[in-house]
């Protein structure tokens, strides 16, 4: 047979399993599966397949296995990392598990929920929070990203400082292996010994183990009262003590704790008119505080008290509580616009590193000066979760500079910045892993016995490599 | 050579890896090392090894690899389900990492301590406390209980309702694998996705996988401030939905939420003559509550009107709450006693398991009903952690049975109270994890995927099977 042939063949085949309709091969319905949230990749498989259910995956793992057909697994494409992109248009194909959105168990008395892969996020949450309780996972994306992909990438987000990653959450997960085998290990337990926990190997397994099809998470109390401050600094050195007093003082019921550079704040400004400054004069660096709780507990008391506190100590110099609901959104729209600001500067760094939360003035100290010696016309800008040790150390180019001529420069920008970052023993990749993005830098810093190790599993577990070739592993030269 | 020629030989080799006088052989001093803490397993080592760095840990491994002695790593030997035990007196040596004891890195503005494996639990605690910290692992064995046994076994104990398990605390890992590579997780980063997370397959491997030498743990504000309160119930019916109101109305703030059967209290005051019912009157079921903080939240009124709340509900018929620290102590000691009260009784039933926090009352009964169809004259009590759905369904023999009667009349017992948690779909093993006394009740439920995986990780890291042989994975006759 030629090419042709083998590729209609295996259409024909797999259109069997899932049904002729979840099968796409051409035309523009294609494009969200294909073309990644940011755009920077564009995927060429040989079809995107919408299996219904976890038997219809075992089966397309099965047949692909058989076949030699590479599975990439997609969730909402939202990971940055290209840890969705195929460009293999006859020997791989792209699993999408959107229409496995089912939300099969909602047990608010158990403090439970357990999902279909397909669910996206912001739906787990609104389900949760319908039965008064809280999903706490919480990002960007979370109107498009699948609970599947959440897993596979262990997903971090807003609300890890308080609640942890997707695997502090996780509590039951169900995989189909790349020979189309079922691991079982739904669960909803809160407390289980029993030996290994299998499911831990596919949390952060970026689809190169298996193809995640449902989870169940731990749910908490709904955090309905909130309390949102704004508190100016004078530099980023007195970051970490009130970090420290805020966390004692408010008893780990902080859900946010942002640093905020003014530069940030000025880019946010720019950007939306609309936006008014919180305090009467300008300073260095700000943190955007949010207390959250359920039950009767004086929350308000509890953040005037931490105000009057820090500013008694002197760690902070100003600060504006939020009266209302509608000033808490002003403060938060700050956060957000500033984000919005930076992407409508075009082509510029972006980081998603982390240190210990001790080290994170002193790094961003030291990689300010890096990336000035590296590229002095670029504005460096390092905000983040502080209480994770999460900066974006991000950096915007001079006005005036291409897209093309900016992609050039970030490479060297980028190491400058790592070669600090390994000083500090810290992470280049804090959240959204590895990916294909990031394969080069993370290999080269990968001590052998780790990298020995984790490639065994991969073989272990895919010795064919048919999961997701290219992504968290080299793809065999073979496969 | 002739066996105790070979043994001699061994024994030479590992003291010059040790040092001559951490290598004992015979006598006494073996005594604490090959009887476990129960008292129900008794080893028979060709030796017990204390060695006194990661690279001498390796070292010993090596050999012991090149030359077919298995290894059986060693903490504190508390884990009650025969996770240390050997009686291959030619064939396998113990490690006992309690020379490892140094507190290596506590960082308190980093909020995370980095320990060898032989650190004590409890001093631990006590450092981090000392720094305004707390490391809330903590349990009965905690005075003894090494921190690399706490990661063997994926501890849990006491807080796990608010910080959850060794997984959830574990935030670096060092292990010496089989053959003596040194796998180096360590990191004191709070969010890090850098591809597969390898440490976590050592987390509740019993020492199968490796030997653990050190491990960085998340530290938390301390909570200087606590209520207790013990409150009565109508019957273990209504537990359920007073842990509900209780999570929501404390934010999440509770340290304990302990189901204690008034069975259990007449237990304690039989047991301590001392100790006062600190009700009026007797009720069926009572919970123990404990809300915990740093800084200046009113957890007083916060426990009363949790109380206030509870009565109006009717899911409270009365209760106290400790108005000093002599009054919360007297509570606890209720707790305590009914533990010693059951020891006291001589062999019993014990159990260690876990259901969906909402399936409790009725597995209760259900169990009950069981138990009294198989043993009629047992006295069943079932206690335990509610939020975690931990329950210790135990019973007691009626009076005059003898240890030995007693053991015969167990398994049978144990028979019908698993064929009752199967069908809530729970754990026999909720937090002991499965050594070798649980190891038939746990490969007869494992499902052949997982079976399979797990054997194939088992044989990935330690091919000849010469890490804890028989612990958690049946032994290979070979080996």
């Amino acid at each position: 047979m030629d090419v042709a042939e083998t590729s209609e063949r295996h259409l024909s085949a797999l259109r069997g399993i899932a049904g002729q309709r979840y099968v796409l091969s051409e035309g523009p319905d294609l494009a969200p599966y294909t073309r990644d949230w940011s755009g920077d990749y564009q995927s060429a498989p040989l079809c995107v397949i919408f299996p219904g259910d976890t038997e219809q995956v075992a089966a397309l793992a099965a047949y692909c296995w058989q076949n030699g057909l590479a599975i990439v697994p997609q969730g909402g494409n939202t990971g940055l990392v290209g840890g969705c992109h195929t460009d293999d248009r006859l020997g791989a194909v792209i699993v999408n598990l959107k229409r496995m959105n089912s939300i099969r168990r909602l047990d608010a008395e158990n403090y439970t929920v357990e999902v279909e892969a397909g669910c996206i996020v912001q739906e787990v949450q609104d389900a949760a929070a319908a039965r008064g309780r809280l999903f706490p996972l919480s990002f960007g994306a979370q109107g498009s990203a699948q609970v599947g992909g959440a897993v596979a990438t262990n997903a971090g987000g807003l609300n890890v400082l308080r609640y942890g990653m997707v695997r502090d959450l996780l509590l039951g997960l169900q995989v189909v292996l790349p020979d189309g085998q079922i691991l079982d290990c739904r669960s909803r337990l809160r407390k289980d010994n029993r030996g290994l926990d299998l499911k831990q190997l596919f949390v952060g397994s970026e689809g190169a183990l298996g193809i995640v099809t449902a989870a169940s998470f731990k749910l908490f109390p709904y955090p309905a009262h909130r309390e949102t401050a704004l508190l100016a600094l004078g530099s980023v050195d007195g970051v970490v003590a009130l970090y420290n007093l805020a966390r004692t003082h408010c008893a780990d019921l902080m859900s946010a704790f942002e640093l905020i550079p003014r530069r940030c704040l000025e880019l946010a400004f720019d950007h939306q008119s609309a936006l008014r400054d919180p305090l009467d004069a300008p300073y260095e660096v700000y943190v955007l505080i949010e207390l959250a709780a359920s039950g009767p507990l004086d929350l308000a008391g509890l953040i005037v008290s931490l105000l009057e506190e820090a500013m008694e100590r002197g760690l902070v110099l100003d600060g504006t509580i939020a009266a209302s609901q509608a000033q808490s959104q002003a403060i938060w729209a700050i956060r957000e616009s500033m984000v919005e600001a930076q992407a409508a500067r075009g082509r510029h760094l972006r980081t998603d590193i982390s240190v210990p939360v001790s080290a994170l003035p002193a790094f961003i100290h030291q990689a300010e000066q890096a990336l000035a010696r590296v590229a002095p016309n670029w504005q460096s800008i390092a905000y983040g979760h502080i209480g994770d040790g999460n900066v974006h150390f991000n950096a915007l180019p001079p006005a005036g500079l291409s897209d093309a001529e900016a992609g050039k420069a970030i490479p060297d920008m980028l190491r400058a910045i790592y070669t600090v970052l390994d000083q500090f023993e810290g992470s280049i990749s804090a959240e959204h892993g590895i990916g294909r993005s990031r394969l080069g830098a993370f290999l080269a810093r990968q001590d052998g016995v780790s990298a020995g190790l984790g490639q065994s599993v991969k073989s272990l577990i895919d010795p064919r490599g048919m999961m997701n070739p290219g992504c968290l592993f080299v793809a065999d030269k073979e496969g």
